[in-house]
């Protein structure tokens, strides 16, 4: 599908409230925001009514809305950072895209006000190239081409269904990182877009994504909870985690994963050194979780992003079960997790289908 | 090894002479390289003398050089752009830059002067990491570290054996590319290095590289010959078949390659419509050379790159000799070049020895 043939109306944005007051968040984003139907998820936790200023096509989620979908007694727990998933579930559109609710529009080296969604649109509609390493990085921007060598076979590409933006001021550190260099910030805006090889393992983090929602939404979920886990990202790796089992079905499946543009501005927020005791259990899990996902295979029965997650949860209980319980219970949330994107959702998904 | 502890005298500059005048080229690498030794390679076929403007410290290598350190009657022609080759076989320095002869300094973003030395060095003496991709690019540079999420397992990295630089105005494109795009010209100064993800091929250009001659020095070789080759870089594949071995090589050894700065300028020549007709065959060619080295595997008791060159020759001859006749030449080549790097160069490379 081209990028001229995206309709507004194709694209979803969700938001996860972790705060009750996004007035000023979304006044920020009005200029990029106001066109797209906003999925505002508020925080189950969160006690106060929210604000939202006027003048956006939105609806709002809440725990009612979320106990109604899920029962009260899941698995998969809907709070902090987590509410956004019930966005993605409860979405019909073609498109999802999701940014924290801490960030605002940022600037490129020329000062021009960046529009994460058509950067995001653009990176879904042109081709992923992940059996190669390109160069000159994005071989579809205007001004970038092949480079000498790259095999005319696989120039075509394939198609890209998940986008991964970065972050300007406050980069997406682990607590540990923030702690030992708490005036770090991060100022340098890369112009790039860039394909991840296929086989590579990344960090995706949760807070600037965007995606083909039947694609890739049935492998985004919160199921992999620390047992201290808390309202700061880096308090949590439920995104990590979704984003290696994303990365590995999509390698699996023929889809592309891209990083680089768009950025967004993040505000620094928190106490790094307070969240070390929640963050060190993930910290020690990423251990055993990144061996596992660089020799997990899925087997060619498994066609669909929903047989794919399946089929991980399967391998997930097998190989790290007996290493921590927070293994079992992901696998289970994750098993959780394709039910209710085919009754809540939209069923299943197919890959380069329409 | 620290960067501060690399000598200018640790440091050997290749260029490969394919035109007879190198003035206005060294006078405009004066800056950079006059600190340095140069190992001038002519190409065997000019017949002019060459012309080096004073105050570089150099060596320059001729056709009898070649001859009799090789012999005239060698699988291995070091004509056209493989006589660089020579001067990497003659090189006794731990690190070897080569930079083509048609490649001028660029300017970054701000205007200042490129040093592709100092960055080719500072690529080389910070870890790669080859093993999990950072959506930050290169953790080591100054302002930029590990995103959460990276396995702190994997953040002491690997030792870089080979980086990779790029070009302003004319980029490495193949003939059909610059035939069908003749104005197409590189602005994009991207600011950035990283690592090539492990098994993920690239195509390496031989146009602006460094290395560390004993870890990848038996590693890059000429090779693969077209049977039409020219002497313009887009009719020569030698580069990118031995990059791609380097690159499986370097995979199996656990050392690293970078790509990305810095970046030289690169003047126009040539007639891409009629390079068409002595390239096609490398187009051609690439598509069973890909998917070859997209799965040979080295076996555990190749340990050095001297092991492995010599092993990957023998899976060319068996996979693909009877695809094309250039395959064995290349497999006989590649093992002349291991007897000629033992017997001419220094001997064995030890990974991550000194």
């Amino acid at each position: 599908m081209n990028q001229e043939d995206i309709k507004d109306s194709d694209i979803d944005i969700v938001i996860g409230a972790l705060q009750p007051d996004l007035t000023s968040f979304l006044n920020e984003w009005r200029p990029v925001f106001s066109r797209f139907h906003l999925i505002i998820v508020k925080d189950p936790d969160l006690k106060e009514q929210l604000n939202i200023p006027e003048g956006f096509d939105h609806h709002v989620y809440t725990k009612p809305d979320i106990e109604k979908a899920v029962g009260a007694s899941s698995t998969i727990l809907f709070s902090g950072y987590s509410c956004r998933y019930f966005g993605y579930l409860v979405s019909k559109k073609k498109y999802i895209i999701s940014i924290d609710d801490d960030c605002l529009p940022a600037r490129d080296n020329e000062g021009n006000l960046v529009d994460p969604v058509a950067q995001h649109i653009t990176n879904l509609t042109t081709p992923a190239t992940p059996f190669f390493f390109n160069t000159l990085y994005d071989p579809f921007r205007d001004g970038a081409d092949f480079v000498r060598g790259y095999p005319f076979s696989l120039r075509s590409g394939v198609t890209c269904a998940l986008s991964c933006g970065l972050w300007l001021n406050l980069a997406d550190y682990d607590a540990p990182t923030q702690a030992l260099k708490p005036q770090q910030r991060n100022s340098q805006y890369v112009d790039l877009i860039m394909t991840v090889p296929a086989r590579a393992l990344l960090p995706v983090s949760g807070i600037n994504i965007a995606f083909e929602r039947e694609m890739v939404g049935p492998a985004l979920f919160p199921a992999l909870r620390l047992a201290r886990e808390g309202k700061l990202r880096w308090e949590t790796i439920e995104d990590i985690w979704s984003g290696m089992c994303a990365k590995v079905i999509c390698d699996h499946l023929g889809l592309g994963v891209k990083t680089g543009l768009p950025y967004v501005w993040r505000s620094a927020k928190g106490d790094p050194i307070e969240s070390l005791k929640k963050e060190w259990q993930g910290v020690k899990l990423m251990e055993e979780v990144v061996p596992f996902f660089q020799s997990v295979r899925l087997p060619r029965t498994a066609t669909t992003t929903e047989d794919c997650v399946a089929e991980m949860a399967k391998s997930v209980r097998e190989r790290l079960g007996s290493v921590d319980p927070v293994f079992n219970h992901a696998a289970d949330a994750m098993l959780q997790w394709v039910k209710l994107w085919k009754s809540v959702g939209s069923g299943s998904s197919t890959p380069g289908g329409a």
